[in-house]
């Protein structure tokens, strides 16, 4: 009998016009997606990129958290006239924006008194009853907002902070992956493939991924699932139909 | 007097599981973005990244092809059966799902009568009416249909077929950027910053991004407009604001 699996998902939400741009590689997507997989058993199920326009933020934080259990945000909450995520979600949630009392003093004493000036104030102005999500880096808090978390875009001070969320996530059933590579191409293993796919239809996802390596090309075969079983039985056909084929597996 | 400005806008919705499962780094959102902002002076205004779940790749289709001038696919036009990308595009249009005769034929050539297997012809079968997008690399073709192109995910390949894109692709007008580097904090200038973009409110954007440089620390200002003219002007007014600060420019 299987057990009861508690699935968890999340979005994330990437404000910013500079990925948007081309001008800056986005590295937060894979930081947040490795993270909430592996560390809390949360599964991304959609991301989106989107400019600073004010509108844009409100109503994708609208439909995102209605969507799903978390939405994480990255991005918008500096100092600057370009950052207004924390406004925006105020708006969103219909929730007075205005100073946290404790944002306020520990930006206050990170400054101190005589640099506190308004750019740095405005990083302490956040929806109200926002909880706050300690950065260890630079100060600035990040802030959760019902289910949406919100997190600085700077990928180190963003990655210093996110142990700090924790506390306010459910844990999902941790999802298991592995991978077979094999040396040969996807078009040759396709019909296979599928026939697997459709016998391991629940919960399972098997992913096939061309690769490059030494000059001779592959497929990774990713498998992945709740159940460690599941993959282990699939594995076990993988490496019976390679060795039928006469399919060279890499081991790395 | 200004003359009138072309705007094209554009999204980009990347499909696939490897990029919400953080297996893979995604490199395709940054390639097209730069392109199509400097070959094609078209804005890329969102960026959507959703499973291979053929309900959601049409639900974003239908969305995002309505809103935006085009939308750019990647990923999902290969032989094995996490592949839906074609069979999606043609439900969400209410097209036939069915073999493209040149793209049979290039394929057929490509592997030969004998090797052109299931999995193989499978990468011909496209929404009617699909035009082609010629690949280079792999022979397997992308497609247009509709205002949606449809692109692999395979970073390598996808970049040596972006040029044969452009015979479907109306031209915008050319957006310029220009960026100064400070040697300050962000929270020193956002204040000016701020009474700068306020001025320029109209089709210019401004954005600040801190940098750490050698052990220093920065920020980027980036301003981009269609109108170089209004670029220059405000580079000097920020060159004029530094001045006054004493803040240090990095010249690369």
């Amino acid at each position: 009998m299987e057990k009861k699996i508690k699935k968890v998902n999340a979005a994330i939400l990437i404000i910013g016009n500079e990925i948007l741009s081309g001008r800056t590689q986005d590295k937060n997507i894979i930081f947040l997606t490795n993270w909430l997989n592996s560390k809390c058993g949360i599964s991304v199920n959609e991301v989106r990129i989107i400019p600073d326009i004010e509108r844009v933020i409100i109503e994708n934080i609208l439909y995102l958290s209605k969507k799903f259990k978390y939405v994480f945000t990255t991005g918008g909450i500096g100092p600057t006239h370009d950052d207004i995520t924390a406004q925006s979600i105020s708006k969103a949630f219909k929730l007075k924006y205005e100073f946290h009392k404790e944002a306020y003093a520990i930006l206050e004493k990170y400054y101190g008194k005589k640099n506190f000036n308004d750019g740095r104030k405005k990083m302490a102005k956040m929806p109200r009853n926002a909880k706050l999500i300690y950065n260890p880096s630079s100060a600035a808090p990040g802030f959760i907002t019902k289910n949406v978390l919100s997190l600085p875009g700077v990928p180190s001070i963003m990655n210093s902070m996110i142990e700090n969320c924790k506390i306010y996530l459910t844990k999902g059933a941790q999802i298991h992956s592995k991978t077979i590579n094999l040396y040969t191409v996807e078009s040759n293993i396709s019909e296979r493939l599928g026939e697997i796919q459709k016998k391991y239809k629940k919960n399972v996802e098997i992913g096939s991924y061309p690769f490059f390596r030494l000059g001779k090309i592959g497929v990774a075969i990713v498998t992945r699932s709740v159940s460690l079983m599941k993959l282990k039985k699939i594995n076990i056909e993988l490496l019976k139909f390679a060795k039928i084929k006469k399919i060279k597996i890499l081991k790395l």
